[in-house]
């Protein structure tokens, strides 16, 4: 019984000091080779099921201010969020294929019927400052993989529930899911 | 005889025709559809030798204003030129591998001896602001491929002859090549 007590707390010493290491690890990350392998950069799902987020060179992660550099993959019948951020964004599709719906009239109440465009492996595509839109692997077959680029990193997104939900009641998320673990208060966003 | 004339006429007045609207060509380019087949877009190597560049997504080409990405690819032996640019970069190296050359000390008179960095496919680095760098590939049996993703375009370049040069004596190349045939005067460009 005293064994089995003196292992629950060296256990619950070092969950205790391993959650100390990741609160207090320094952000931007240091120590980091300055040439690194993609493939060793960690992965998360941050919660949405058939999703690899990796942020391959970033603000909050790597210091960078200006742009910031993902690398995504959607199994098949995935999407992101219907969703809008005041920062320019451009993709390189990598693999697989899938549709881009975009809704280019952001002057309206709401974002209303968005456009369909094919996406391809090999293809790149742009997305203009605060247009509402959304990727979605429709490819039954093959995962979608694209590069991301956006400017003015860290980003601020604002989600719709759907086409019809007004501008005015999209949800801001920020600091986005792989922004929370190295975000500060004092982190810069620079607005428009 | 007259027939030769009149087909060298005819071509004289295609060529006229071509360069015509060559040079009236709307920059952005307009009429391009929202996704595009990266193997269908133009490149050049811009007078250097071995080198084969293509503006993925552009500033002066697409209307970005706050990103540009770059597909360039280097055959064996071939380089950029030393040199440093007021804007973030960040390389993703897709096929081949060669040498980074880094002079992180740009608060010098010159920029001095550089850092080798070993570049390998599927790795990351970027350039912090205004470091002197150069990008080789060493690797004598492979094509380099790099996608590049700078902030603030479209870029200026400052080139030097040698790591031993002043900051003071690097040339200034504005708008660079692959910008020259859309810049016009009043493209903005965001200085420090």
């Amino acid at each position: 019984m005293v064994e089995r007590y003196e292992t629950s707390l060296l256990l619950l010493c070092l969950f205790s000091f391993s959650a100390l290491v990741l609160a207090s690890s320094p952000c931007p990350l240091t120590g980091l080779p300055l040439v690194r392998n993609i493939s060793e950069i960690p992965q998360d799902n941050y919660g949405r099921a058939g999703l690899s987020h990796m942020t391959v060179a970033g603000s909050l992660l790597h210091g960078l201010k200006e742009v910031e550099v993902w690398l995504q993959t959607f199994t098949p019948g995935t999407y992101t969020p219907i969703h809008r951020h005041s920062c320019e964004e451009v993709f390189v599709v990598l693999k697989g294929s899938g549709t881009l719906y975009l809704a280019s009239d952001s002057h309206g109440k709401y974002p209303g019927k968005p456009q369909e465009h094919f996406i391809f492996a090999n293809s790149t595509f742009h997305i203009p400052v605060n247009d509402v839109h959304q990727v979605w692997n429709t490819n039954e077959h093959e995962d979608l993989q694209v590069l991301v680029i956006i400017s003015r990193p860290p980003v601020k997104l604002f989600t719709y529930e759907d086409w019809s939900m007004p501008h005015t009641a999209a949800q801001m998320k920020f600091p986005y899911y792989w922004d929370e673990q190295c975000y500060k208060k004092e982190s810069p966003k620079d607005e428009l």
